[in-house]
C-alpha cells in the first residue's frame, strides 16, 4: 500500500496510508484534551499511533499501550514509534480491543484514549474490507466494546478520555455509565462561533460520581477563515 | 404571602411571589424551544404556570394541563390563567406529578415540558419547608419521577421538552433513554460567546431511534452586555 511520511511539525514523524484515512483535527484535539499526569496509558483504535505519538511529545507518560486490529495500520504505527525513537515509552499491539483487557491486564492504565469509529454499523456506505470503512464504522468494534474494554483497562478513579461525534453524545455517556464510567468533563468543538458543534471530547473517570463539568466551546477556525489563537497553540503554532 | 401580579409584555399577566421564586430566562427560554404543532400539553413543575401561560400565547395548543404540587404557587397558576381568560386552554391542578399518568391517563399528551428543579436532594443549603427550596431542588421530586412520568403521560412519538444545568446532562440523557424517550435534540445556552454553557434545552421523542442532533449555541448577551438579536426576538422586543 502506497504510504507516506508526514511531519507533525512537533519533531516527530508519522506513517500515513498516501490516500485514504489520515488522522485529523479530531485526534490532535483528543491528544491535547487528555494530557495529564498519568503514568501508564492506554490508546484504543491507535490507527497509525497519532494520538500516544502526540501525547510522549506533550506528556511525561511513561508508558503507552496502543491497540490496532488492521494489519497495516498497526505496522505503520509500530514503524512510525521506531522511526521517532520511541520504542522505550510506545508499544503497539495488532489486536482486537476486545481481547485488551485479557491481554495486558485489568485496572492496569491511569488513563485510556480513544478515537472510535463514529459510524455505526448500519449507517452510509460500507464496504467491510475497506481500511477507510473499519476506521469510521462499527463493523469491527462498537462504541459498548470501546467502553466495555476501557472499563476493564482502568485502575479506580482512571480517565477515558474520548472524541466523537455529537450525533452519539447520548450513545457516549449511556455506555460510559452503563459500564461504571461516569461522564466528569465535557468539551465541545465549533467550526465557528455561530454553529453548531461538530466534536465532542469527553472525559469519564471510573467510579466517580455525578456530575459534568462542562468547559468553553473550542472554536476551530475565526470570522476571516484563518484559525483561532487556540487551535494555533494546540498545533504547536 | 405577598406576591406581584407581573406583566409579561405579549399581553399576559402573571401572580409571582414578591420575593423567593420567580421565573427566569431558563422558562422562557424553554417555552420558546417548546413550541410545536401539538394539540394536547401537561406542563410538569409548572411553578406560577409561566410554560404554558408563554406557550398560550404563542402556539394553537388546544389544551394544557399543568402540575404543581405546593398549594401557593398552583394558587397563583389559576389566579393567573383566569386573569388572562385562559380558562378554556390552561388547567393548572395542584397534585404530585408522580400521580399525574394516573390522574390525567396515560399516552395522552402530544408533548410534555418541564423546568425541573436543578439541584439533587443533598446538595446546597436546604431548608425542606420553604417554596424556594421546592422549586430548586429534588426534594419533592427527582429528575426520574420527572422522566418517569413524563414517559407514562406522552403518546407514542410525544415530545418532552426541558431545560436543566449542563452538570445534569448525563442524568437527563439517562433518565430519558432509560424511560424509552430517546434525546434527539438540544441546544446549549451560553451568557456569552466565549463562555461555557450554563443551560441546555433538551427534547426526547417516545420511542425514537437513537441520534442527537445539536442546534447552534443560543448566546444570550453580547459583549457590549446588551442582550443577542435572537434573545431579543424570543423576549418580543
Amino acid at each position: 500500500m502506497d504510504e507516506v511520511l508526514d511531519d507533525l511539525q512537533n519533531g516527530c514523524y508519522i506513517y500515513q496510508p498516501a490516500s485514504g484515512f489520515k488522522f485529523g483535527i479530531d485526534a490532535v484535539l483528543l491528544a491535547d484534551f487528555a494530557k495529564s499526569k498519568a503514568r501508564t496509558a492506554m490508546d484504543l483504535c491507535t490507527g497509525t499511533g497519532i494520538i500516544p505519538i502526540l501525547l510522549a511529545a506533550k506528556t511525561d507518560i511513561d508508558h503507552f499501550d496502543a491497540v490496532e486490529i488492521q494489519h497495516d495500520m498497526a505496522d505503520m504505527a509500530k514503524r512510525s514509534v521506531s522511526y521517532n525513537g520511541l520504542e522505550d515509552r510506545i508499544n503497539v499491539c495488532e489486536c482486537d480491543l476486545k481481547d485488551a483487557p485479557e491481554l495486558f491486564g485489568r485496572s492496569r492504565y491511569d488513563m485510556v484514549t480513544v478515537n472510535p469509529p463514529y459510524m455505526k454499523a448500519g449507517g452510509g456506505l460500507v464496504n467491510a474490507g475497506d481500511m477507510k470503512t473499519l476506521s469510521r464504522h462499527e463493523t469491527a468494534c462498537t462504541l459498548e466494546d470501546v467502553v466495555r474494554a476501557s472499563a476493564g483497562l482502568l485502575k479506580p478513579r482512571g480517565r477515558l478520555f474520548m472524541v466523537h461525534r455529537p450525533s452519539r453524545l447520548a450513545d457516549v455517556f449511556w455506555e460510559m455509565r452503563r459500564y461504571g464510567i461516569e461522564p466528569k468533563l465535557m468539551r465541545t468543538v465549533q467550526p465557528r462561533q455561530d454553529r453548531e458543534m461538530n466534536l465532542v471530547l469527553i472525559c469519564g473517570i471510573k467510579g466517580a460520581r455525578p456530575e459534568l463539568k462542562v468547559l468553553p466551546p473550542l472554536v476551530v477556525y475565526n470570522s476571516d477563515g484563518s484559525y483561532t489563537k487556540e487551535i494555533d497553540t494546540i498545533y504547536g503554532r
